[in-house]
């Protein structure tokens, strides 16, 4: 049988050193489970082809949509349905659970010094 | 724009007043995010075709596998592979957050007075 185990995200992200630079921590159907460190102002941006959920497990994270800004707090989710621009802002450092396809680049349909490929597994 | 509203699992959990019956909180990518109360033992099953994560919001879970049982505490997860036999065990209440296919059966390959079709949104 395949080795399972649990994950304690918290444990994980004791590993992660860099904003906006998320991390591999599970896989299911085609999605990926991501770990990330969050501070400051990314980037507006859209996936054009990929839901996003964001989960705050500490922080809180303000995601700027173009009518209006919500304020996600710890232990609370939002999903950006695709082909909406949004924009997360950590004005304090925030740690994230994203559920997104394997396919999703964090900077969506924009690429600059913030695109992360390759990412790791944590 | 369609609306677009942040999550507060802790709220829609007041609303659940039945054991084992996942109610949907959430659409993406063919996935539902679920939320349920869990205690007690369900039943050994598994899916053919889904991987199933449970986020434990709190609460203790055990999930039996046939060769160890793991233990999930609050903050943590576990993904189960598709075709992997499991039983969920909550000793005390426990709150669970759920990631799977639209298509998941709560009790898989079973059927008995545990599965429920047709799951309400919450």
């Amino acid at each position: 049988m395949m080795d399972i185990n649990k994950v304690t995200p918290i444990e994980k992200l004791k590993h992660i050193n860099e904003y906006w630079n998320p991390h591999i921590a599970g896989e299911l159907n085609g999605q990926y489970v991501k770990l990330a460190k969050l501070k400051g102002e990314f980037v507006w941006h859209k996936h054009d082809d990929e839901d996003e959920l964001f989960y705050v497990l500490s922080g809180k994270l303000v995601i700027e949509l173009r009518d209006k800004n919500m304020v996600i707090e710890e232990g609370e989710y939002v999903i950006i349905p695709r082909g909406v621009e949004h924009k997360p802002v950590a004005e304090e450092e925030v740690h994230v659970m994203l559920f997104e396809p394997k396919s999703t680049l964090n900077t969506g349909d924009v690429e600059n010094e913030l695109t992360r490929k390759n990412l790791n597994n944590i």
